[in-house]
């Protein structure tokens, strides 16, 4: 056993006593942990600052590269959609967790109803997401495809 | 027709030019825009800086609060999984976008990529999600619950 699903669960309870959600994550790298993030929607009043959103930015201006190919992430609890799709756009080597999502569910976050609106059709959902017709909508991609020196990613 | 998604796709083409991926979004409230967002993932090298994400969390610092309930958001391609996430999160009231995540593949995003792997069980992901047993797991909800004055999210 490793020690940092035990350091990531004890950081997500010490986050809650600072007014965050009971939520932490580490990026951990050649065996040494290189990033932390704690839950801070509240006491930032950023919706998007999810445990593992800060941990995979700090970890990211750490190393100086928008990929964490040869890391790992720890996290206290199984990622939510919204921290899922940012792994998939880091792409660390492998994440690991404790809680399920199942568990957050039960503490109150809506994790699995998001997981459920991602599989129902658009015009269904609860946030209506309505697509406008527009003559230029291909120009931002049109531009992109023909720039020869874009940074891809 | 609104002025809004002519102008988010415009503001997507010019971030072409400015080394940023093909994407803006703009968070607008009672005919308003409030907030902007273009693609940084390259130029700052941060993985999460996605024109939506980075539009929401502008708009949530101009209005002091991690929900856009009022707000509309506009972006100028359908939102990744990430992104939608954080739309679930910041819970505007609706979303308008152009160009589909069909166009956004076609131009060489992983979106719908990673859409399929959120419905693909855990152990058969390309990134593995391992679930690590703990008997401290449920620790931080249950510091969550017992906290009287916890603020929801």
């Amino acid at each position: 056993m490793n020690p940092w699903i035990e350091q990531v669960i004890e950081l997500a309870s010490a986050n809650v006593a600072q007014n965050g959600g009971p939520f932490a994550a580490l990026v951990v790298r050649n065996g040494k942990v290189i990033a932390t993030g704690v839950n801070q929607v509240a006491r930032t009043g950023d919706p998007t600052a999810h445990a593992e959103m800060v941990a995979i930015r700090a970890a990211c201006r750490e190393l100086g590269s928008f990929r964490l190919s040869d890391c790992e992430l720890y996290a206290s609890c199984e990622p939510c959609p919204m921290c899922l799709g940012a792994i998939y756009w880091a792409r660390p080597a492998r994440v690991f967790y404790a809680a399920s999502a199942a568990d957050a569910g039960a503490a109150g976050f809506d994790d699995a109803f998001i997981y459920r609106q991602m599989a129902t059709p658009h015009s269904e959902r609860s946030i209506p997401m309505i697509q406008v017709i527009h003559e230029k909508a291909g120009q931002p991609f049109e531009s992109w495809i023909h720039k020869p020196d874009r940074t891809a990613y």
